[in-house]
């Protein structure tokens, strides 16, 4: 090490060693101001401490902090319908002039006329229909370009915020908290990752790089010497229920110490987060209990169903957040 | 922000201020000691001070300092035979008490009389039965011990070095140099995910999240409430050629604005970080020119064939290594 070098370290050093004496006084602010005093905001709280604890029984490596999050349902909102999906439906009307089969032709015909339940009718075929006309057939550039533009302009039909601003206040602030305390975050979605990294990072601090989701099949193309990514009609990877403990492995290649999520597709994820494995771990639900200020569902809505995890979360001892009593404010928007 | 916080972050800027005074000293001393001066090496340091001068034409955002490195014959050797391979090949002779039926069945009875030539005369599907057998039908867990436990055990059939010992040390440099410039470093390679990532910390400083490779596919199951993945003998996705820049923004989500690679198998990564785009750029091709100190082999080998990648790289000025002038040292082992 040259002499520079180890005057740099030396001064990083003392900054530590000055931040670690002026700690007493940091854990007297409230890193999570939007959390009501209670059994979920203390259980955030006490995990923190006992993996960053240097020399506690629960201390973990900073490289081994790893903790990840469901996005629909669990970061931002996921009522009336994903937002993705609403997105693809907009798209689908903006492509509609290049498109005139389209009129003859469900689920675009439905989707059309304004008539969003027949569209859906179809279930998932028509879904992946809508999808894939919405996300397919152009290139990667093309794609972030229409996304970009949509999360910039369009609102949410109940509270008429853009779609940004439907993220849940508290969970931003257990983002930052963790990421302070050396935590890397990574967003663990079925959403779509190409259109979640179009806002993780500027919306929740998440670089697209710390994104997994659901993917369509690409293919490389060089055109005149110009590459391109174009992106098929052709499911690459399902990033839900088993598909999340698959996408961790293949894109972080470590088990998370800490899981949130809101639904039973995300129940393996807190499985292999939390279940029958050595070492501290946290695992989370978000429970939407508040039909005032956000939407009340559980164990027999169609969009985040959240049963199976309900019962393994009581039973193994999981944090679970009721959000009509645990959250002090629910969107950032709020007075 | 509480005072606290604000006063750690005035600490941290008063070291980042006294560092960037000192940096004028910094830019003295060597960052790459084993480069030979020379034309590479040159323009390793002039992208790199182009992209981190504020202010300056080709100022890059740290967070879009994303640089790519294949592994096989970028960062370590390939020759006689890829390691990974070498690894699958002790994996089937350590396995094969537990598999009788092997010893009629090729190419595993070649293999298992040392005759390696016969064994890998069935070409890719041999190769891919070895590898299957040494790397499916067990646990993620399962197969990370016996990875890791090779690497800490084999040795080189030339150097008598273990492995991990066969890393180029002005590669190592360069990795050094990008990070402590703000880079973010992967690896891209053909070789398997799982693999390199037992290694990758320790050796190249780039942890398991930031290393994409081939992979097999995964089966999540539930085993008595212990959670397990199930390494399936199925290919998932192959990171190589066309597969790289795919690899790459599956895994990434952003174009990079350097790529290192060493074979044709790099071709497309290098173009999709260095043709037909605008802003900063960096494209370096390896070139094993050195007999002496590592292995010398380009147009005509079987392994790592640099032919296609030649041409382009002369025609389009991308940086090419000569080993043998370039490199003042190859191995840190070297004397």
């Amino acid at each position: 090490m040259k002499s520079t070098s180890r005057f740099f370290v030396l001064l990083i050093a003392i900054g530590v060693g000055i931040a670690a004496l002026a700690s007493p006084a940091a854990a007297q602010t409230d890193p999570l101001p939007s959390w009501n005093d209670g059994a979920s905001k203390q259980a955030i709280l006490d995990f923190v401490a006992g993996v960053t604890a240097e020399g506690g029984p629960n201390y973990v490596a900073p490289p081994e902090r790893i903790a990840t999050f469901d996005n629909d349902g669990t970061l931002w909102a996921e009522q009336p319908t994903y937002f993705q999906l609403a997105f693809a439906i907009d798209r689908v009307k903006a492509l509609a002039p290049e498109h005139p089969e389209w009129k003859e032709k469900e689920p675009f015909s439905s989707l059309l006329k304004g008539d969003l339940g027949a569209a859906l009718a179809g279930g998932e075929p028509a879904i992946f229909e809508i999808v894939m006309a919405s996300h397919a057939g152009m290139t990667t550039e093309e794609f972030e370009k229409s996304a970009r533009d949509w999360i910039a302009t369009a609102k949410h039909p109940k509270t008429g915020q853009p779609y940004a601003a439907m993220v849940y206040q508290p969970m931003l602030e257990v983002l930052a908290y963790l990421r302070a305390n050396g935590f890397k975050t990574f967003i663990v979605s079925g959403g779509g990752v190409e259109f979640m990294r179009v806002f993780s990072e500027e919306v929740y601090g998440i670089p697209p790089e710390q994104v997994i989701g659901s993917s369509g099949k690409l293919k490389f193309e060089n055109r005149d010497g110009t590459p391109v990514l174009l992106k098929l009609p052709e499911i690459n990877f399902i990033d839900d229920k088993a598909g999340k403990p698959i996408g961790i492995h293949q894109h972080i290649g470590r088990r998370p110490i800490a899981a949130f999520g809101n639904s039973d597709g995300d129940l393996q994820m807190l499985q292999w987060t939390c279940s029958g494995r050595p070492g501290p771990h946290f695992c989370l639900y978000v429970h939407h209990t508040d039909a005032e200020r956000e939407w009340a569902y559980d164990r027999q809505s169609s969009i985040g169903r959240l049963d199976e995890g309900l019962n393994q979360a009581a039973a193994d001892g999981w944090a679970v957040v009721d959000m009509k009593k645990d959250w002090k404010k629910v969107f950032g928007f709020e007075k």
